[in-house]
Order: structure tokens, then C-alpha cells, then sequence
């Protein structure tokens, strides 16, 4: 992608009605734009990596037997009251509305309720159990304090995963593997997370489990072992900070985290409500037990933001960022103020093999922003990468041309390195950073 | 995919409420549910189709320059008033409605206002344009008349592209373009289109070109010419049947049709009201010249549908197939009525090649749907391959095994052919249908 063609320009100043790290260098970056309060539009640089994202849930969802579809926000009044919550999430935070007939209509914030009534039609015999759906869709909460970013929004991206199972065991057996599919996707992001014993809202009432990553911007606070890694959410902790371990006995921290994701066993309250059942082998009727499954793509995006950067700008790890690498041609328009040695002839000598390098990077499969804009000085154009935090910077200039090389540097590294063309594309086709 | 693990079963009826083919066929084969009037649920199977379709949208938008993006639902008051289009389109189809601190909110049922707000951040001067940007995103219209299945829903998916130019002259040029992709589109989705002139309705004064799909289906009717393909929408027709067309004299002949797609010149009417100019090579200000390019991913599949299936299903075009085969196996589960010749032993003969086929398939690219249910008859499967519709079906029985061979069928045909697995997968892997 040429970047002089690019929807959504950097900023110079950071937004003035932002607080959140994540949503001042996102904004100032040109990855979104804000709508409203909590509301965000994704420029093309943020749905690349919201896709990034998105396209690693998808990997780790399928590989545990996930099926994906794609349920609705419009929803009737009628389907929430069965289950109850109608009434009690309207009072908090679910829009709902008259439609011009004067039905009443909410937006959905979850989707127990259609996935249960929909799995009525597919579910009959234990022998159609397990069964695991997931979608990833816009989610709408009418939230108070919408002032994070991309953090709490009040219309958002969620991955939403629901199980069906004949009874709790079979529920146990596959809330570990999704517990496993969430670390390798909190991993894959760059998140480090605690997964912490939570309380069940609306939801449940057991404990349920939250995936939260340490972070000074986080609105929650979590206490969790230094030895063990048992973590419980501050709602529901008996334990506090110094405190032993109950587990290991090793020393209980505190710290400030982003729940980025969440897993409830749900029971067969939703079952039920919907009255979905299923028939055991001996011809018995039995109640089918669910499970769900939270992510919310855009706060995991927003998280990173917050986790990864530095004085100068974002630093995306590798498997999310935006593209692979950054390419930046130096001395490409003539400057009365910087005349270059060589003048017209160097300039399109020095634009001539940016463009071949641009074309061969394309070529080898290297995803690559190709900074060509013609009215920009040097020094603009390094602060603008380093803002925008794409993992490896490569520099085309008379210097570079000079040493017959390519410069080359991390985005999280101080040094540079010239190498031959060769070397670089091998070095930017490898998997890791 | 293993068909007994599908989520989402065939029905034997029609769903009661339906009158729509599309509706009917779609939620008779699994790919759909009906959530409220004008409100559908992808399963499985139609999110896989209606990916395809978005598949094909973003190549051929992709082709022509276009940035994606993602724009939001909920909608500030304040930005419609600038346009003039709260008052208008909250009479009609915009929901419209208060959050829980009273401020007004509106859920968009197109995206002009906002894109062209934000494009004041991404063009200042003539060398930021010309710039195209496209989403595929839900809309939400309060349809008085939602009784047509995916035609015209309440809530539904929404390809827009919105065009940014210096002049009504480089808008002409690119319009042309994004006719051609629009063609490119609709033929690849196997719909057969006329470019038929029409109003504007709220967005602009001039003509606007809508793509109409014939189908006995269709609520709108065209007047075209059979000779050139000239046509015009009832509403601004000039042409009745039996007159000479005005561009070739051919004769004009008339038929319902699916409005599937439509191109608009906005002219500077949302840039204006958006407060959005650049600034030409002489330093003055010029107004942005916009255009808005739509497509209905899901009515494009719902006319798919009303367009192609028989008594017995749906038969689909290749391109937007969910499968490309579909594999049954015969003949797996003992049944004491149609006893098997070799009993037990031929049964996992059977279920055994099978096995190893679909393996093989799905090593060599095929996408295929395999039907392993041992829960079913021959007669049954058939019918549900044909409900279903994918392109080719695949039989291994005790028939084909005896034949040393494996039988295949395409569903727009009636008769079949045995051949080997090596002939077999290469015909598979062809491109064309």
C-alpha cells in the first residue's frame, strides 16, 4: 500500500478529548476515528489489525471445533423475557426502542438467548452433542463511562463462542480446551494474562473465568499468586496483597488489568428458557448444559496499544501488526533547503529503486506500507513509522544507495543494520520477529 | 465439514411464515433462521455463502482502488442535522431512539454524513485525491414491508463505497470503473444484471443507475431494450413495453426485477454539509465531489437463490457455492430392511473409503461437505444434497465400490458418472463450473 494514498492521516497533536493511551496514538496514528463517545470508526490501517486479530480467533476457534455463523442485533422483546433479562438488562445497559410499528426492539449485548432458541432446531438426540458455534460480531451496550478507547465501547466487535453438552462433565471437558485456545490467542496477540476466578453477573451464578492483562490503564484490579499464577478479580477476592498463596503458598501481588476475555459455565439456564432439550440414549429428556465464551477484538487491540509503546509511538508485536514492514524512500522530492549532490538525476535514482524494492517486497509476499509521499522531510517521515509502530523500518536514500544496501531497523530496537536485498526479504519472510 | 456435526439441520417443510423462495429454500436447507420479520440468522452454510459473495465484492472493490474500513451503527443526532436527514429519514426507516442519558441516537441506514466527516481529516489539497474507500458492514432500515426473505430486511449486511474527487469529470471516469466492477461482481454471482437508469431518492436530484436482476421475484419492474440492454426503472420510465428504444430502436420489453446494487453521484451535497474542500494548484478552495457505489452481499444471495434452484433445491452457481462437493456415503449403517450383501464387514468397507476419500479431497483443496451420518437413508440424503444444492455430489456405495470406481454428479445435471479418484479430483479443481 502506497501510503500518499492512504484513508486516514497522521496527526500531529494527540486528540484533545482523549485520556486512554490507546485511543491517543490510534487516533493520532490514523487507525481510527472517533464517532462518539465510544463509538469508533476503523480507518484501514486499524481493520488490518482488528483482522489480524479477528483472523487469529477464527484459527483458534475452528481448531477446537468452533463453527462460525453470524446472529443479528435487532432483536425482540418477547425472546429476552423468557430468560428474564429484559427487564434487568434494559435497566443497565441494553438500548431498546420503539420501531415505527411501536414493537419494541433492543440491541443485542450478548446472544444466549437467540443461540439457545436457534440450537432447539439442531439438537434432539445426545447424539448432536457437543456442539460449538462462535461468531464475531457488533455488540451494542449503552455504557456510563465510555472514556478508554477502544477499552469500553458502547458499539464493539465481540468474539462470542456457546457449547452445548449432555452434562457438566462434558462442559469441563471442553471449558479446558477453550481455556487453552484463549492463551494461544492472548499469546499469539503479544498479551501476557492472568486467567482469574471471577463472579458471574448476569450470567451465572458460580464463579466464572476472566482472562485479564496487568495494565496501568486497566479499570480492573486483580490479585494474583507471584509463584502459581492464581488469580482472583477484586469483586470476589479473599485474598490480599502479601498475603500466601491458597494454592502454593507463594506471594499474593496486586495490580491494575483489562479483562480481555471471559469464560462462563451458563448451566441450563438458557437451555431452558428456550426450551432446548435433548433425548438420552435410553429415551430420556435431559437438559442441555452451555457454556459461552467472551473476546472483544477491538478492546484485545486496544490492550496491545496500551501494553506495547514508547515515547514515540506504538510498537505492534509482529503476529497483529498492521503490515510486516515500513518502507521509507529519503531524498526523493529536491529541497532548496537540502539540495541534493546529484539533484534531479539522484532523486529519481533514489525514487527508481524504492519503487523496484517496493515491487519485489510485494512480490515475495512481504505485506509492506511504502511511505513514496513526496512532501514530507525526513525527519517527518521517521517520526510518522515510528508512530505508527509497523515492526521493521527499511530506509532508501542516498546513503543506503551510497553503501549499495538497505537499511534495515526493528521498530523495538535503537540500531540499524545495511544489508543486501537478498538478506532482507529473507530476514523479513521469517515467521518471528 | 461432517454433516452430522453441522450446526444447522434440514427442515421437511417450508417454514409456515415464508412466502419468499429464497426465505423457504434457505431455511429449509439449514442456512438460515428467521429471527423476526426482516431478521435473519447465518448458520454455517449461509455464512458461507454470503463469505463468498463478500469475498468476490472486496477483490473486485479492492481492483479499482478502494480502502477498506468500518464504520459504525450508532449515530449522533447532531451529524444528520447537518445534512438535513434526521427529520427525513426518521420518518421513514431510521430507528431512531434515546440512550439512557437522554441523548439521541440513530442507527445508520447508510453512511454519507459520516465518511465524508471523516475525510476532512485525510483531504486537504487536489493531490489527496482522488480517494475510494468501501465497507461491508450491517445497516439497519425499519422496513414497513419485510416479508421477503434476504430482499429486504431490517437488518442487513451492506457493501458501500464512497468515491472523493476534484471534479464532476474525474467522478464521470470513475464511475465508469466501478461499473465494470459492479458487472464483474454480479456475473461472477452468476446474476444476470441490466444497468438500469433511476431516482435518487434522498440522495441527489439527477439519475442514478440501479442493477436489476429479472425474477418473477421482484417487487421492482424495468423497461429494457432487448436489442442494446438500455433500461429504466418504473419510476422514471419514459419507455413502455413494445416501444422503440430511444438509443437503438430495438423493441422494449419489460419484467420484474431484484434491485441488487446501485451507483449514485452525489455530487458536493454531504461533503459541503460535512465541511469537507481541498485546496487546488492555484491555493483556492474547491468543494469535494463524492459518489456512493452499494451492494446487498445478502440480497445478492437471496437473488442467487430465487434465481437458480428447481423443484428440489437449491442448485448453486460455483463461485458462491458453500461447498464445492458435497461427499455421501451409502450404505454405511446396517438396516435390517435393505440388508447388506457382505453385512458388517462391507459396511466399513464402505464407511472406510469414504473416509479416506474425504481425506484426500480435503488434502487436495476440495472444499467438501461430507454427509457421514449413519443416521439416515440413501433417499434421505439425496434429498438434502439437492435442498442444499452444492455444485457436484459425490456417492460412495456398494454399487461404486463393486465398480471399482466413485460416482459423481453435478447437481445442475441429472445423470452421473463413475471414474477414478485421479479424474475425479482434477475435475473438482478446475475453476470453471
Amino acid at each position: 500500500m502506497r501510503q500518499s494514498q492512504l484513508f486516514g492521516k497522521t496527526l500531529r497533536e494527540d486528540p484533545k478529548d482523549e485520556v486512554a493511551a490507546n485511543a491517543r496514538l490510534l487516533e493520532r496514528g490514523g487507525f481510527i476515528y472517533k464517532s462518539m463517545a465510544g463509538v469508533y470508526e476503523y480507518l484501514p490501517l486499524g481493520l488490518r489489525v482488528l483482522e489480524r486479530v479477528n483472523g487469529i480467533i477464527r484459527e483458534e476457534m475452528n481448531k477446537i471445533g468452533g463453527q462460525e455463523i453470524l446472529l443479528s442485533a435487532l432483536q425482540p422483546k418477547e425472546r429476552w423475557e423468557k430468560s428474564g433479562r429484559w427487564a434487568s438488562l434494559g435497566e443497565e445497559v441494553m438500548y431498546q426502542f420503539r420501531d415505527h410499528s411501536g414493537r419494541e426492539i433492543g440491541l443485542a449485548s450478548t446472544h444466549e438467548e437467540v443461540v439457545a432458541e436457534i440450537a432447539v432446531r439442531s439438537i434432539r438426540s445426545y447424539k448432536d452433542l457437543p456442539l460449538f458455534v462462535y461468531q464475531i460480531q457488533t455488540k451494542f451496550r449503552d455504557e456510563p463511562r465510555a472514556k478508554s478507547g477502544l477499552l469500553r465501547g458502547r458499539e464493539f466487535l465481540m468474539k462470542d463462542m456457546y457449547s452445548f453438552h449432555r452434562d457438566t462433565d462434558d462442559l469441563n471437558k471442553f471449558y479446558a480446551k477453550a481455556d487453552k485456545a484463549y492463551r494461544a490467542i492472548f499469546k499469539r496477540c503479544g498479551l501476557a494474562v492472568y486467567m482469574t476466578e471471577a463472579s458471574g453477573g448476569t450470567f451465572t451464578k458460580e464463579f466464572t473465568h476472566e482472562y485479564q492483562a496487568p495494565s496501568p490503564a486497566g479499570e480492573d484490579l486483580i490479585f494474583f499468586c507471584e509463584n502459581c499464577d492464581y488469580a482472583q478479580n477484586r469483586e470476589i477476592a479473599t485474598m490480599k496483597e502479601g498475603d500466601p498463596c491458597p494454592k502454593c503458598g507463594g506471594r499474593i501481588a496486586t495490580t491494575k488489568s483489562i479483562e480481555v476475555g471471559n469464560i462462563f459455565r451458563l448451566g441450563a439456564k438458557y437451555a431452558d428458557a428456550a426450551g432446548l432439550s435433548y433425548t438420552d440414549e435410553k429415551g430420556a429428556k435431559k437438559p442441555v448444559i452451555m457454556g459461552c465464551y467472551g473476546i472483544g477484538p477491538g478492546r484485545v487491540m486496544g490492550t496491545i496499544v496500551e501494553t506495547y509503546n514508547d515515547a514515540h509511538g506504538i510498537v505492534w508485536p509482529a503476529g497483529v501488526a498492521p503490515f510486516r514492514a515500513h518502507l521509507i524512500v529519503i531524498g526523493n522530492q529536491a529541497s532548496p533547503k537540502h539540495p541534493d549532490k546529484s539533484g534531479a538525476t539522484g532523486q529519481a535514482r533514489i525514487k527508481n529503486q524504492a519503487e523496484k524494492l517496493y515491487n519485489r517486497l510485494l512480490k515475495s509476499g512481504v505485506d509492506v506500507l511504502y511511505d513514496d509521499r513526496d512532501d514530507k522531510t525526513a525527519g517527518e517521515k521517521f517520526a510518522d513509522a515510528d508512530l505508527i509502530g509497523i515492526p521493521y523500518r527499511i530506509v532508501i536514500s542516498e546513503r543506503t544507495l551510497a553503501k549499495k544496501g538497505i537499511e534495515l531497523k526493528a521498530r523495538a530496537e535503537s540500531s540499524s543494520r545495511i544489508m543486501s536485498e537478498a538478506v532482507l526479504i529473507k530476514k523479513l519472510l521469517r515467521k518471528t520477529a
